[in-house]
C-alpha cells in the first residue's frame, strides 16, 4: 500500500510548501461513506478527481479494476494504467474527444460517457458506428439548476436523447446527475432534502426511459455530501463523491464533517512577522493553497484555511487572512480575544485548506503522515493535466 | 527560440483545454517596458514566477545569463540549470533552505537573497561563516504596508539588520522591496504616485545604510505596474516586474495595458448549453483558469475571464461568468444588450485570464500561436512545485 516508501524523513526535514496526507484519516472518511451506502445497500463509485494518485485510489476502490468516476480523460488514461478498467467520465464529452474516448475503450476499459443533448447524442452514435463498437453512454439531467444536464422535468427531452443514442449505434447505460448545488446547502435536513431531489429526479427520468421502451439499468448520482446524508437511495444504482478521502472546510462549514476529521494539509515555515499588524508571514501562499475561496460564502469564513501547529491542532482563531503567490499572512480573525501564537522565524505549521480538490491540485506529490508522528512514512506522486 | 518544433498542428487540432501563448505580442510587450525603462536608464531584472519557462525567459532576458529574479529555489534551479547565472530569490528566505541557498551558489550562480529581521540576517551571516563563502543579501523593506519587510519609516531597525549581515560575514548588497499595492491602484496618478513612494522609500533606506557606512549598492524595486508608470527612478538600481511579458484582465482593469494586448489565453471546446438560462458550456472549469477572481474588486468584474472567437478577439459582452472544476459557464454580463453568439457543440473559443500568474500555474504547456494563423508554432514546457 505504501509505494515509495522513504525511511527516516521527518516532517521538520520536508522542503516547504508541501502537501501533506495522513492515510489513517483517509481509511476513516472512506469507511464512513461505504458503511452508510453499504446501509443503503448502494455501491459506491469513487470519484478520483480530488485525488489524482493510484495510491490513495487504492484506499477509496472496492476492487482492483474499479468502479471509478473520472472528471478528464487525462484521468482515465492514468487510471486505466494502473488496472482500473470500470470508469465513468462524468463530465459531458465534446465531439473532438471521441477518438481518445475510442481508444481508451480499445484497451479493454469499460470508459462510460455523459451526453445531454441530441446534437452530442448524434455524435457519439455515429462515432460508435465508425468504430463498429457500441460506446455507453448516459443522459445527464439537471436536478438542481447548476450547470450541465437536460433539466430534469423535461421529459421528452431526455427521452428524445436517449433514442438517438440508442437507435444511433451507442449502447444506452440509463442517466446520470450531479447535486453540486448541495454545496450550498446549510444544515442537516437541507443537505437530505437536496439528496431526496437528486434521487427522485434521476429515477423519475430513468422512469421514463423504461416507459419509452428504452434500457436504463444505470441511474448514477452523487456528490460527497449527497452521498453521506441520503437516507433513501430507491432506485438509484450507484452513487459517486469525490472529495469524502479528504474532507476540507467548505464540507466541515456544511457541516458534512468535523474539522479534525480533515486529512489534508499544506507544511508551511515561518519567512517573518509585521508584529504591528499582528501578522506572521508563511512561505505557503496562493501557489500552494490554490485561490478557492470557498467559505467566503460560508457562515464562517476561513480565509485561505485554518492554521495548525505540526501535530495538526488548530491554534485558536488563527486562519491565513491573506496571500500572495508565494507568501501568506496568518492573523487572528477580526474580534478575536486569543494570543498571537509565538512562532518564530522558521516555526513549521500546517494549514487546512478550503477545498481539497483544488489546493491538491497545486501539489506535485503526497508527503503520507500519520497521527502522534513526526515521521513521513511514503510518498506518492500526483498526476495533473487533461 | 522556438524549441520543441511541431509542424502541421493547428489550432482546431489541440486537445482542450490547453494554454495559448501568442509570442509576437510577448516581444511587443517586453518591448515597451525595456523601452520605458531604457529611457529612464535603469536595468531590467525580469521576473520569472510568471513565465516558469525557459522559452518565454529568453523573450525576456537581457543575456544569456540573466539578471532575472524567481520566487521559489525550484525556479532558481531551474533557470540555474539553463544557463541564468545572476538570480534574486525574491522572497524572504526561511532558514530551512539556507542549505539549498548555498548549493546554488556552489554551481556558480550569484544567487542573491533577502531578509528583513535580525533573526534571518544571523542565520544568513551564520550559514556564510559555515560555508566560508558570504551570501549576497539585501535587506527587505515594506514601502506600502502589504506584507513582509522592515517597515520603511524605521530605518534604525533597517541598519541593524544591515549591520547583522555585514559584520556577521554575510555580503550585504542593499535594499529591496516590492510596491503589490499598486495592483490596487485607480488610475495613471495613482499608479505614477505609488511608483514614487516605492522609489524614494527604497532609496531613503538605502542612504540610511550608507551614512551608517554600510555598502548599498543595489536598490531594487518593482512590480509591473510601478515598473511601466514610474517617471523618475534616480537612486534606484534595477527594476523587477512579472506579469509585464503576458498581461491579464486585472492589469487591463488597471489600465496597465489594453485587452488586445493579453497574450494569454485558455483554448477550450463548447460541451453544451442551457438554453434557458442563456448559457454556454465549455471544457476549462477553475482546473484550467484557475480559481483567481482578481478582477472581482476592480470596477469591471471579468468573472473567470473574457471569452473570444479563435482568432482572440472578444464577443461581445461574453464572460466565464462561473466555474466548476472541468466546466466553465458562459454567459453574457448582466445588463448586457449583445445577442448570445451562435456556438454549437464542439467551437472552439479562447478565454483571456483575470491573472497571468495563476491561469498559467494551472498548465504544463504553452502552445505557440501568432496572430492571423491558426498553426501551432511550438510547444513550450512549464515547470512549477518548489
Amino acid at each position: 500500500m505504501l509505494d515509495n516508501e522513504t525511511r527516516s524523513i521527518k516532517l521538520a526535514d520536508l522542503e516547504t510548501p508541501c502537501l501533506l496526507v495522513d492515510d489513517t484519516q483517509v481509511v476513516r472518511n472512506v469507511a464512513r461513506l461505504r458503511t452508510h451506502l453499504d446501509e443503503l445497500r448502494i455501491p459506491l463509485r469513487p470519484h478520483l478527481k480530488t485525488v489524482k494518485s493510484m495510491q490513495v485510489a487504492r484506499l477509496m476502490l472496492s476492487t482492483q479494476g474499479g468502479s471509478a468516476a473520472v472528471s478528464t480523460l487525462r484521468e482515465a488514461e492514468q487510471f486505466a494504467e494502473a488496472g482500473v478498467n470500470d470508469l465513468l467520465y462524468a463530465v459531458g464529452v465534446t465531439p473532438n474527444k471521441l477518438d481518445r474516448v475510442a481508444a481508451i475503450r480499445r484497451r479493454g476499459v469499460d470508459l462510460i460517457i455523459v451526453v445531454d443533448s441530441v446534437t452530442a447524442a448524434e455524435a457519439v452514435a455515429a462515432k460508435s458506428r465508425e468504430e463498429k463498437v457500441p460506446i455507453p453512454t448516459l443522459v445527464e439531467i439537471d436536478s438542481d439548476g447548476q450547470r450541465a444536464g437536460i433539466p430534469a422535468h423535461d421529459l421528452p427531452q431526455v427521452v428524445a436523447v436517449a433514442r438517438v443514442l440508442h437507435v444511433g449505434g451507442a449502447q444506452l447505460r440509463g442517466i446520470m446527475t450531479h447535486a453540486g448545488a448541495s454545496y450550498d446547502c446549510v444544515g442537516i435536513a437541507a443537505l437530505e432534502a437536496m439528496a431526496e431531489q437528486e434521487r427522485s429526479r434521476a429515477v423519475a427520468c430513468a422512469e421514463a426511459l423504461r416507459e419509452a421502451g428504452l434500457p436504463a439499468p444505470m441511474v448514477s448520482v452523487g456528490s460527497t455530501p449527497t452521498a453521506l446524508f441520503a437516507r433513501n437511495l430507491q432506485g438509484v444504482t450507484e452513487m459517486r463523491a469525490g472529495v469524502f478521502p479528504f474532507f476540507d472546510l467548505v464540507m466541515a462549514g456544511l457541516d458534512v464533517c468535523k474539522i479534525n476529521e480533515i486529512a489534508l494539509s499544506v507544511l508551511a515555515t515561518v519567512l517573518g512577522h509585521q508584529m504591528e499588524k499582528g501578522q506572521i508571514l508563511v512561505d505557503a501562499g496562493w501557489m500552494a493553497m490554490s485561490r478557492d475561496r470557498g467559505t467566503a460564502r460560508q457562515k464562517v469564513d476561513q480565509g485561505y484555511g485554518i492554521v495548525c501547529d505540526l501535530s495538526g491542532r488548530p491554534y485558536e482563531d488563527l486562519i491565513m487572512v491573506d496571500a500572495h503567490q508565494e507568501q501568506g499572512l496568518l492573523a487572528l480573525r477580526a474580534g478575536s480575544k486569543a494570543n498571537l501564537p509565538q512562532l518564530p522565524l522558521g516555526s513549521m505549521i500546517r494549514i487546512l485548506p478550503n477545498h481539497a480538490c483544488a489546493t491538491g491540485a497545486q501539489h506535485e506529490l503526497y508527503h503520507v503522515v500519520r497521527p502522534g508522528s513526526q515521521e513521513i512514512v511514503a510518498t506518492w506522486p500526483r498526476f495533473r493535466g487533461w
